[in-house]
């Protein structure tokens, strides 16, 4: 079962085409990622990030946009669990636009969990296993 | 042959962990283009749009990072050109950091040429055959 | 009695000195406005600069920041109209942390309400007055 | 004599009304801001605010907005230094368009430097003086 957060399209997230610029769907993915922290998580990301200088940088990106999201347009971004390794979640996000259910974005996200002082990998301890978990998705 | 746009890395690219923040390498990239088309086409990428109604959203993404940017950097945002199909065009994007030469992001980027104001692909013309020609790799 | 809008700081809100740049409050402020009209005028912002092509540019400010916003905070961004005028709108913004209180930023903004066609002010009907009136404070 | 930055107007610059987002025009400033650093400071911006812990955050602003830049303008961002204080820089800032010189927006910004590590103000030694001196403008 996936996680997920409304967003509303503001006024200044769209670009000379009149629709929502690319680099911005990565942008709802990530709100939502943070959202679900707030939801689920014992710490929040910032928390995360400035407490426990842990974050989840992204290493690799495969996406595909379907259908363009307008100003005054609603994202309902679904976030799922792929796969966990030993250091890495691979996350699953999917924008539907809320009007007309359209799907106008899939990505598969790879992110590693790392120290925000070295860079370096550190392993998922359980804590952060079982917070992942519960998105896990039968889907590949 | 690429083309190649450098870029200083601002203020507010960063994000919470004093990185750039991962979507703003599409916006790199995306910037990286328009100043192919100020350095080589028959319109800028303004006057394709406005002018013409014309655009090559983005319908599909590959990309990895290597290792961060921080403020401070300055981006070297190699363009090149992988495939033509009929309407489309898979873009080749390298992003190294000028200080010390480091490969930090690797896309391909299949965009389509679209009718603005029908969002229904298009035929690429010899002018943008031509276009892009120049920046064919030979890399796959 | 001013309208109130509540807003999570993203990953991406902040600068290379890990607050809040400061471009983004007023990105914050917009979003409110925008807010307000989703819950109070008869058409939605989009709405109104999509079918109806009107729009409230911003054509002054004097703004104050008092106090930093960081990564994790929530801003409460409280809008409230200073004014009327025959075309023009001035509205007021404050933005109070919500973790301590602390007012971070006022502003006083001068909006017009314009054809976006023409880009020409257009006297503010009944409909817009009695939008703002509601919002109309004391202060000066 | 002031510092002139020239910028081009990006496809994600502009807000739903097709005009550049009024926040973006202080992303413009601050933009110019960092280029007359690399152009003069002893240091540029990126290693005030990391190596020597300071910088100038804003803390007042008035501005005024006169024409829009859009899709594919120019922008051509004059800054210039108002006055001096104790630990106070109050900048001036024009936007003008290159197509056709018009101005489209005037700021002053009063910015203060502190240390990023207290937040507190610091007083502009020599260096900075002697900095700002050269943008010293006879306008008020």
């Amino acid at each position: 079962m996936g996680f997920t957060s409304v967003q509303k399209i503001r006024f200044d997230d769209v670009d000379g085409a009149g629709i929502v610029y690319y680099p911005q769907f990565f942008h709802l993915c990530h709100a939502a990622f943070e959202d679900f922290f707030d939801s689920a998580a014992p710490v929040s990301y910032p928390e995360l990030v400035r407490d426990r200088r842990l974050g989840f940088p992204t290493v690799a990106i495969e996406s595909s946009f379907s259908a363009p999201l307008i100003y005054g347009d609603v994202a309902v971004v679904e976030l799922t669990v792929h796969r966990m390794g030993k250091t890495s979640v691979i996350l699953g996000y999917e924008i539907h636009r809320k009007r007309d259910g359209a799907l106008c974005f899939r990505a598969r996200v790879t992110t590693v969990l790392v120290s925000i002082d070295t860079m370096k990998p550190v392993p998922l301890g359980d804590e952060y296993r079982a917070l992942f978990q519960r998105l896990l998705s039968a889907k590949k």
